[in-house]
């Protein structure tokens, strides 16, 4: 899934760029694109007891985007066992199709308790949801 | 109460200064402080289930700040009749004292229901702590 | 110009509603959008050298918004003197039409140095643009 | 170094709990803060004509922190070959001791044009401190 955005002016910082913190912010905005996308309404989620936590975060920075830059949010769903789930994200600008900015985050699934839930027992039309959207 | 803070890199813009939202949250850190300080520690507010919004703020630019720069924050509590509370805010640059910013905030009390809460009747302490701030 | 927008999870506060400063960088995208729209393309502005920083902002919360709400944002440019700008912004619910936040922003116009620019002799056409928004 | 910090209210998000792109922030305050005490001052070193962007981002969330809370950052340089530098960061929850974050950074060293600096022929002085900082 490709999700578009633009640069905001209150995004960068006194270096005239992105603040490198506000990649992990678009990385969110376009994990929950993708779920959205395949049904999983994160609200809907966190209304059924669904939380989802971020375990990691990885970003490698290769061009700094500016105010205005137009730029596509590429995520893939690259590993997901029912209790762990991985995800990468590219940033290209727009324009020109070059790669600005990698990344990958990591999730656990968990309750109101916070403890781990069995996605596959609990929540098999979820589960088979996700498992789809891995092989992808 | 005089709150000493200094200015983050990521709180700039590309216009080298701070980015004129990052004050809203400069008062806001103030005003916990200033009602942490009184025994009103925010934290537990919440915890007996008073919630306090803003319903409103106003801020005035008048010098820019600039990263690194160190500022106190002077916060008064101008309003309170048990119902609506008002605080202001001056910024100062601590080197040279002069007055950058200055602004005012709007707050209501509510319950876990965001239904208004009588103070005087349901919380007298905490009603007679922020009637005494309001005087000083 | 009406500036739709949908609410993001980062937006969010404890509370579960997006924090208050969040709504003054919704009107800083709002009204970057009006400037745009009428030619005005802000980043164009920066690089013939003129800065419009903010000199005031005002909000008013009279409803809370949460967690994947569409938005409009109503934004208008309420005067233009050729010195000063003030606009005016209201945020609707798009389902339900109801008023949320309503807002101001004054500008002023500066050149690199940060000296005020006299817009009608330097920058006629850009003056009468802005003279033109503030009719309509 | 051991870099003391609260968490503020507008620091967290609907989960209750810090936001994590947030975490990237309390690294570079740290980061900045570690470098000032060797001499380092990233105004300096910008007036110096020296930018120091981010290469690389990697988090690690083990503990979620929630509002209020006093922690310490404890950061180290860990590497530094006068091209290139890496940061590693440890938050602790002050009154437990418990670890709640790691981190990593990568930085390399530029000139206002964004052209690498050969940082032990241009800034002798500066190579060698920042050599005696991942000594320790």
């Amino acid at each position: 899934m490709k999700y578009p955005r633009s640069i905001n002016y209150y995004e960068t910082d006194k270096m005239g760029i992105v603040h490198h913190s506000n990649y992990i912010r678009f990385f969110e905005e376009a994990r929950l694109a993708l779920m959205r996308q395949v049904g999983l309404d994160y609200r809907n989620l966190e209304e059924m007891g669904i939380v989802i936590p971020v375990t990691f975060v990885r970003c490698k920075y290769l061009i700094p985007l500016r105010f205005e830059e137009e730029i596509e949010i590429q995520t893939r769903l690259t590993r997901y066992d029912g209790i762990k789930m991985e995800l990468s994200y590219e940033i290209y600008r727009k324009e020109s199709g070059e790669l600005c900015t990698s990344g990958e985050t990591g999730h656990c699934f968990l309750n109101q308790d916070l403890k781990p839930i069995r996605m596959k027992r609990e929540f098999p039309d979820l589960y088979a949801k996700l498992k789809d959207l891995v092989k992808e």
